[in-house]
C-alpha cells in the first residue's frame, strides 16, 4: 500500500427543496455582506428563488460555454467594480467554471449550487477557452468553499439526459480505480458513488418526478467528482477523449458506450478494483454488475449508432496506445484495443 | 438524504519504510526552512532518523499526556524564539496534540508523522489540560497539513496493544453509522476503515513483524479518525465515557467489550447502517461480522474481568441515559441501557 492523496477541504451542504435556506444559512456562516450571483438567463429565475435572501449586490447572466477568455475578463471586471466579497454562482458546469475563472484571479470564493450533474464544484481544476484552444490548471483558490445540493433543482433535467449524465458519473467512478493517482481512498469514494448511482438511476427511470433517484444520482456524481478529480484518467478518459476528438462524438453516448469495454479490459488484471465494483454494484463481478444496470437503463451500445465509421478505428487505436497512462492494469497493445474498439464499434459483447 | 458534511482538506502520504523521503519532499513541496522537531525522549532516535534531512532549527521533547497548558506554552515560546515556520511532530496522540498546541496560537503548520492509531493527526480537534480540568475545541489551524504514515514505525508495538487499539479504531467506524452528524460519506469512509481493520488486525497478529497487517490497521485507523472527527460522538462513546469516568476502566479494553452490545442494540433499528457494516466486514449481518472478527482476535469480553463492580450498573445506566445522544436509532431508556450494560458487564451474548 502505497500512495499521496489530496484530501480537498470543502463544505457540502445537501438538502432537497433548501437551496435557498442552505444558502442563506452559509452566507451567515462566511459573513459575507456583498454577493455576486452568477447564473445563466435560462436560469435567472431559479437564481433570484434561491438567492433571494441574500446580501446580493449584483447579477451577471453572460455564461458561455468553455469559458471563454473575454467573458472571464469581463465577469472580473463586474466582481472588482461591486466589490463583492462571495460569488454565488447557479447553473451546470459553464457557469460554475466562470465563477471558477473570476476566482482564480481575484480569491473571492465560490458557493457552488448546481444543477446539472456535472461535478465541476467538487474539484479545484479550472478552465479558459481563446481563439478556440483550451487552456485549464489546478489552483485551490477556484475549490468552491461550499456547495449547496438541492436534488429539487435537478427534476426539469430531461429523464434522457439525467441517465446519459449519469453513466458518465459511473464512468468517472469506475476509471478512478486504475487511474493513475488510483488510491484506496479514491476507490472507497468512487464505490460509493457507484453504489449511489447503480440505485438512482433506476429509480429515475422508474420516477422521473420523484425525488429519490435524483438524490441518489446527485450524491453520486459528486462523489464521481471527487474521486475522479483526485485520480486523474484512466484508459477509458483517454479513449473517450480521443474518440470524441477525431470523431466528434456525443460526450455522455461516448462515455456510456466504452465503459464495459474497458471495465472487461482491466478488470482481470485488477482483482482488487473487480472485487470493489462488484461489491458496490451488489453483483457477483463486476462486469455483470455493469450489465445489469446498463440493461436496466438501456444505455447507449454501439459508437457506429453516433456516426463512427469502421475505418475509424485503426487510426484511433493507435492514438489510444499513445495516450494511454503507463500503469494501466492490462498493458495495451494496438491489437488488444483495436478489439476493444471494434467491439465498442459494433456493440459486442464486452470481452 | 439530508446532511451537511465539512471534508477537512489534508494531504496524506502512505509510504511504509519511506518516512524519511516522504518528510524531505513535502518539505520541499512546502518551501520551509526553519523546523521544529517535537518528539518525546523516547522517540528521539526514531525522529531524529526521520527528520536527518529537514533544516531542524530546534528538538523539542518535553510531551506529556494530556498536553498541560505549562507544557504548551514552553512549547509555543521554544517556536516564537526560533522563528519556526513548520512543526513536525513524530510520536503518538500527545505528541501530536502539542504540536496542535503550538499551531494552534502560531498558525505554524504542522506535519505529523504518527507512531500510533491513535488518529489525532486527521483532525482539528485540539485538547489541553490545567488543574486536571480538561479543555478542547475545534480548530482548523490544528489540522495537521499533512499526515507522514508509515506503517514500519508502528512494527514496535506491542502486537496485544496493536490489537487493542485496532479495536478503538474499528470503534469510532462503527459508532460514526449513528453520531450525531453521521452522513453517507462519513458511512462510506467508517466503512472503508472497517474493511481495512477487519483485514488488518488478524495479520498482525499471524505475522507481528510483517508490514500487511500494519498497513492496513495503519490505514483504517486514520479513516476511522477521519469519520469519527466528523460525524462525532455517538451512543458507544457515550457509554465509554460515562465508564471510563465512574469506574477508571482501561480505555482500549472497554471500548472492545462494549462495542458488540451497542452494535447489537442499534442495528435493528439501523437496517441501513446494518447493510453497510455486514458488507465492510464481509459478512451475513454486522452482528455476525463484529463476533468473527472478535473471535479471531481474543478480544476483551466482561467488563467485570476490569474490575467493574455489578453495582455500578445502575448509577452508569442513569449516566449514560442523560449523555446519550437525542437521535440515537433505538430509543434509550434507563431499562434497556441497563440490560446493554449487565451483559457487557457479565460478558453475555451481545442482544
Amino acid at each position: 500500500m502505497r500512495f499521496d492523496h489530496e484530501t480537498l477541504g470543502q463544505r457540502v451542504r445537501f438538502a432537497s427543496g433548501q437551496a435557498r435556506e442552505s444558502l442563506a444559512a452559509e452566507i451567515d456562516l462566511l459573513g459575507a455582506s456583498r454577493v455576486m450571483v452568477i447564473a445563466g438567463q435560462d436560469e435567472r429565475e431559479l437564481a433570484d428563488a434561491v438567492t433571494a435572501d441574500l446580501p446580493v449586490v449584483v447579477h451577471h447572466d453572460e455564461v458561455v460555454m468553455h469559458v471563454p477568455a473575454d467573458v472571464a475578463d469581463r465577469a472580473r471586471e463586474v466582481a472588482a467594480q461591486h466589490r463583492v466579497d462571495l460569488l454565488v454562482s447557479v447553473g451546470g458546469g459553464s457557469t460554475t467554471g466562470l465563477a471558477k475563472a473570476v476566482a482564480l484571479t481575484s480569491g473571492v470564493p465560490i458557493v457552488a449550487v448546481p444543477t446539472t450533474y456535472a461535478g465541476s464544484e467538487a474539484t479545484n481544476v479550472w478552465g479558459m477557452t481563446e481563439s478556440s484552444k483550451k487552456t485549464t490548471g489546478v489552483d485551490d483558490r477556484v475549490l468552491p468553499r461550499t456547495v449547496v445540493y438541492d436534488a429539487s433543482l435537478m427534476l426539469s433535467l430531461p429523464t434522457g439526459m439525467s441517465i446519459a449524465s449519469g453513466l458518465n458519473a459511473l464512468a468517472h467512478c469506475v476509471d478512478s480505480m486504475w487511474a493513475p493517482r488510483a488510491d484506496p481512498i479514491n476507490a472507497a469514494l468512487a464505490g460509493e458513488g457507484i453504489r449511489a448511482l447503480n440505485r438512482g438511476l433506476p429509480a429515475i427511470l422508474d420516477d422521473p418526478r420523484g425525488l429519490d433517484g435524483r438524490e441518489r444520482a446527485l450524491y453520486g456524481a459528486y462523489l464521481s467528482a471527487v474521486a475522479f478529480a483526485s485520480a486523474g484518467s484512466g484508459l477509458h478518459h483517454k479513449i473517450c477523449h480521443v474518440l470524441g476528438g477525431m470523431f466528434d462524438l456525443p460526450h455522455a453516448q461516448t462515455h456510456a458506450v466504452v465503459l464495459p469495454h474497458v471495465l472487461a479490459f482491466n478488470v482481470p488484471t485488477a482483482p482488487g478494483a473487480g472485487e470493489r465494483l462488484a461489491t458496490a454494484f451488489g453483483s457477483d463481478t463486476a462486469v455483470a454488475g455493469l450489465a445489469a444496470l446498463r440493461e436496466r437503463v438501456d444505455a447507449p451500445k454501439a459508437l457506429r449508432d453516433y456516426g463512427m465509421q469502421e475505418s475509424g478505428i485503426e487510426p484511433a487505436a493507435r492514438a489510444v496506445v499513445e495516450a494511454a497512462p503507463a500503469d494501466n492494469p492490462t498493458p495495451v497493445t494496438v491489437d488488444n484495443i483495436t478489439a476493444l474498439l471494434h467491439a465498442a464499434w459494433e456493440g459486442a459483447e464486452p470481452r
